[in-house]
């Protein structure tokens, strides 16, 4: 757990919003707080919930984000090729239950979702978690978009229990259509924000350059880092790279870039210093996917004023997409218990005209670039 | 304006939420405050405006409430009869006007809508004022609804003036949506509140009972609730009320009330008394208009436990309606700037399906009955 | 209760900080609320309170304030000549006593300081009670000063009991020590406010002059008041006045103020109209006792420029003093309990060198006139 | 700047406040906000500050942390031994004084103490400058510790100029006097906490032991961090190693004790494993200096425990001394201006008893050990 206050829940957003330096353990003590006011809320209502049970859903959501590594989802499956965090997460649970002698069993049913109680799963993951209340609040108040800040104590009022499923109370509808609409905001205002997405990239591509280069010459780097760039993970389990995974946060991969700044391969060193000053990518996006010609000229006018090969434009200049979902019933949909008893989907909640149209996913493209090649075109790039 | 920190802003919504005792001078303020951060953005950005201008705009939005009586909406064109509370607020800036030597001519001007420059009367009245934005903070904030908060900043930030139109400049569009969305819950959760509307619903009903006695007598009230009670407005203008209203505010209500709590009058001693000692009706909130049969078994039902007239059981047996919209392009649409200059009406806006919805305004039927009817069906009504 | 909703918390004070509008019913509720916290902490702790107990001493704070009439402070002993509010409090407990047959008697008893568990007497009423943890962070609240704001869930979690002595940690004596400078910051700067004063100076003068008039002829007021302004409270039990009390609100004193500014008596349309319109004494703070010369300047003066008697100058030239104590262990110490078993009062207690000076209290003089005798002084002042 | 984006403002306070994880970048933008609000202020007093000077009093506080290294304060002296971060900071102005022409001339100059308008300097750097508004107010809110927050604005709002001189108008002086003691909390409630202390020690150890080290072998560690801790700065000028400096920010700290958890040297492997995993040191605090003889009884049962030299116990059993003035006039007096032009320190301020007891400094003395030694005396640790 410590490993995690040395993780920053939103990685290299502090590039753009300075308070944004939260840690995942924060989040990870915030989810827990959440989850004992949400047992005690539905005790209160005649929810019997046990202590055994108790216990266990507050160690799986504690325990919820144990697996993400440094820059979390921004280098999920690249530093640690194909493994997912909460593949990784449950192999940690697995772990300390063998330590604490299977005190932990229950917990890692709840968090795998085979216990018969569907809601204490439902509390650690679903649309309407203790994650997502946890993060969506905390995330808004770190990093000043106050807008995004959501009434989860009024939610948490308002959630309830019957045959297994969370459900919310009817009365509950506008503070869940609020918490719809903030989670939207936050997406487009934080999570996805163009200079964030910019920071991202280029960290992405640093790390892909990295193992590139490790795979011929020993870089220098922090030990655990070094093991990672190397390492081909085809055939390992996840089991086995657990110890190393164990060692590896945010500081392995900044002091391994700052060492980087000064190593011989120019795209690692332009990109790894330009990243460490602040010095991002040019992002423009689009409603639409990028034009191929469009990114061909951009290649052509880098290799101009640099000596970069063909393959090697790739890291500078290169096209993504993003989307988000402000509500995805496939992963769970938002149920809603009337007084009459009958229990509803949100999108058919009367009342609730708008919610249905938040079940498209908005997708957005984007083009990245270093900045120099529109603002001063034919200068040459140290590259 | 000192009349106005004795009118509650909320009126009766104290009986449900304590902390809402916040009064009309206090938005009046809080308004004026915002338009002199608005006006900085607006010349930030290069918007001209020129001094004379800018004293106007904000007196008007000083002066935009002046013309509310206690109890503000509720009361509205029932203790005045049919003289709205705008008619009235432009009185009090003419004779304000008069008093200073034509100073507030502009000001008047732009409050009417009658100035060139529409969008300094769009700061004053429009979806997007400085009222609104006002008045949403500080009713979620002094009713601790705190998911009613707004970004009003951000908003402000995002304002702009094209051909003399306030518009939004297109990275605003979720704090828009945000804004209309707390609006709407604001609405269901404070302002149409059911415990909220049965209050209103009986201080609507002693005003119209006492109004009906000072016909006949003279009924204890303060002097200037008295003149307004006996009086019928049908050939005054409004500038002859002026100074009697102008003395007019809460505590003329309540203690009048206080009065009548041991007046002859059954009715209205029954319905002084409960609304004080806040024993309110029972309100059944409906999605479609009440049966008048249902109605009607309530009245037999009272009529058998109280020795009241047919005509007097109106008084405490009625359905209403009430009904909200949480954008309505028709008073004036939001207006989306874009980085390539075209403007577009929100609802068209992309990436937000779900505000064409707001549009459609959502009615709720309601029924008002004593309480005791359901409760204890049999037991005699001290009327 | 409802009553308590009526009446302002800090009477005046919205002429200088608009938003302190809040009423004794939210200090009330809000008292009630820290009360339950306590007690959880004390229990969470070891200290055994029972069922009975525990709602006994919540029902003493809820009604701790229920004795105050209208402007609380400012019209206390004036209004109800010679009666504090603390006897009106019991008086009102007894009464509910008799009518929740006897169930509120150890709430009375330990509302007076009578029960054996002292502590439970000292979380009602003591130097660091419930009243004060709420009403300090109330105030600063509404008032906006926010300075003033304590951390009373800190020093809640440093409350402790030894020997039925209510005491608070020794780790906590920062928090207390910060609460005391928080609470002369507020003395100064909100509840002895000059422009306060000067108001509240004003309203004690009206309702003087107000019963003065009464004793000859009867004055327009509502009902109630007219019942307090005609009494003289000599030979009355406070029993006897409960029930026109439990009348009384601060919309009493504003509707009769109001009819006053009508009055032929010049001195009470002056003092109620000014008071009314904000146009207030002038108040001169001092640190030593004003020099009886100065007034009588200002008598002479005032003599001038109206036809006032001699014995009716007194009405609006005077002087006054207030004082404050930041910490006066007479009225109760606050003890410390340090790790080694050790109880000491707080002004001994090591590292709080500049407590012992809080002891201290501090007297300030001031002296109150009409504006216009300095602004104007040959004017005729329309009296 | 960028690097002090990397570096925490409160070092490890985050293992007993997990929210202090902000950065020294966040400190110094907050600080130049102030900065701005605070001439706004003083010109609005009419006080002249030339464009140029607000440019350079602004550019000299954002600057004023920029020496700072990593773990700020904690490894101060240590790191680059025995130069200051105010001298570092001053050659980092120099270096971009040179690199911008001249233009940072004023800032400097400033910033020594050497202009003319010795208030400018008093708002960089004096017991009531931008510096310490800011961080007091930060540090309380990102650790919760919401005691410590201080009414920033409103203390911008009495500063005032006299003959170049700062200064506070009287009616300030019960916010400088609520700032004292806030500023007093934090020190015994954060800045100096215990267990802050306990892991700060443990800091200074690991890094004192890796130069120890260094001077014989090389250590695993970033490249930058090996060059201080190999470096004698016996003969070096500040200029000189301001290159390197640049280059040293918190994760090579944490990554170098990452990889030192595996060294061969037991001292510094159990040193940096504990302190990254939070099993810090026991620390006993004392009003008195520690008995040596308590040192040498812990440090012969460490002996018996382990298989250390002599020589090596000092790294884990030893005593230490902090203290704290919460007001000293010696760096700069406060100030007050009365009403009558009269000007007074603080501490002799009518109404503020108290603050003179503020002077005196308070120190308390602490044992630092292994928790093993005590828990479980007899058993081997593993060293």
């Amino acid at each position: 757990m410590q490993r995690l206050s040395r993780i920053k829940q939103l990685g290299l957003t502090y590039l753009v919003y300075p308070g944004a330096q939260h840690s995942r353990l924060q989040h990870a003590l915030g989810s827990m707080h959440l989850m004992n006011q949400t047992l005690e809320i539905l005790r209160y209502k005649g929810v019997v919930v046990s202590a055994e049970e108790a216990e266990a859903v507050t160690v799986a959501i504690l325990l919820h984000d144990a697996g993400h590594g440094p820059f979390s989802h921004t280098l999920e499956r690249i530093l640690v090729e194909g493994i997912s965090h909460e593949i990784l997460t449950v192999e940690i649970m697995q772990l300390l239950n063998r330590e604490f002698d299977q005190q932990l069993s229950l917990a890692i049913e709840i968090f795998k979702g085979n216990y018969k109680k569907k809601y204490l799963h439902q509390l650690v993951s679903s649309q309407l978690d203790m994650d997502r209340l946890d993060y969506l609040n905390r995330d808004s108040f770190f990093s000043g978009v106050a807008e995004g800040i959501i009434g989860y104590d009024r939610i948490i009022k308002m959630l309830t229990v019957r045959d297994n499923e969370l459900l919310v109370e009817s009365k509950g509808i506008y503070s869940i259509e609020k918490f719809l609409i903030s989670r939207r905001l936050m997406y487009w205002q934080v999570y996805l924000h163009k200079t964030v997405l910019a920071a991202e990239q280029m960290l992405i591509k640093v790390i892909q350059r990295a193992k590139e280069i490790s795979a011929i010459r020993k870089l220098s780097a922090t030990g655990t880092l070094n093991y990672f760039l190397e390492k081909r993970f085809k055939s390992e389990t996840p089991e086995q790279i657990l110890l190393p995974f164990g060692d590896l946060d945010d500081s392995d991969i900044i002091s391994s870039m700052k060492m980087w700044r000064y190593d011989d391969d120019k795209i690692l060193s332009w990109l790894s210093g330009n990243l460490l000053s602040r010095k991002l990518f040019r992002v423009e996006l689009r409603d639409k996917s990028i034009n191929e010609e469009e990114i061909l000229i951009l290649k052509k006018q880098l290799k101009h004023v640099s000596n970069l090969k063909e393959d090697e434009l790739d890291y500078l200049v290169f096209s993504e997409s993003t989307s988000n979902h402000a509500y995805s019933p496939d992963s769970g949909a938002i149920n809603i218990l009337y007084n009459d008893g009958s229990i509803k989907d949100i999108t058919t909640a009367s009342d609730l005209p708008n919610i249905l149209a938040l079940e498209q996913p908005v997708i957005k493209y984007f083009l990245c670039y270093p900045k120099e090649l529109k603002n001063n075109p034919d200068i040459a790039i140290a590259l």
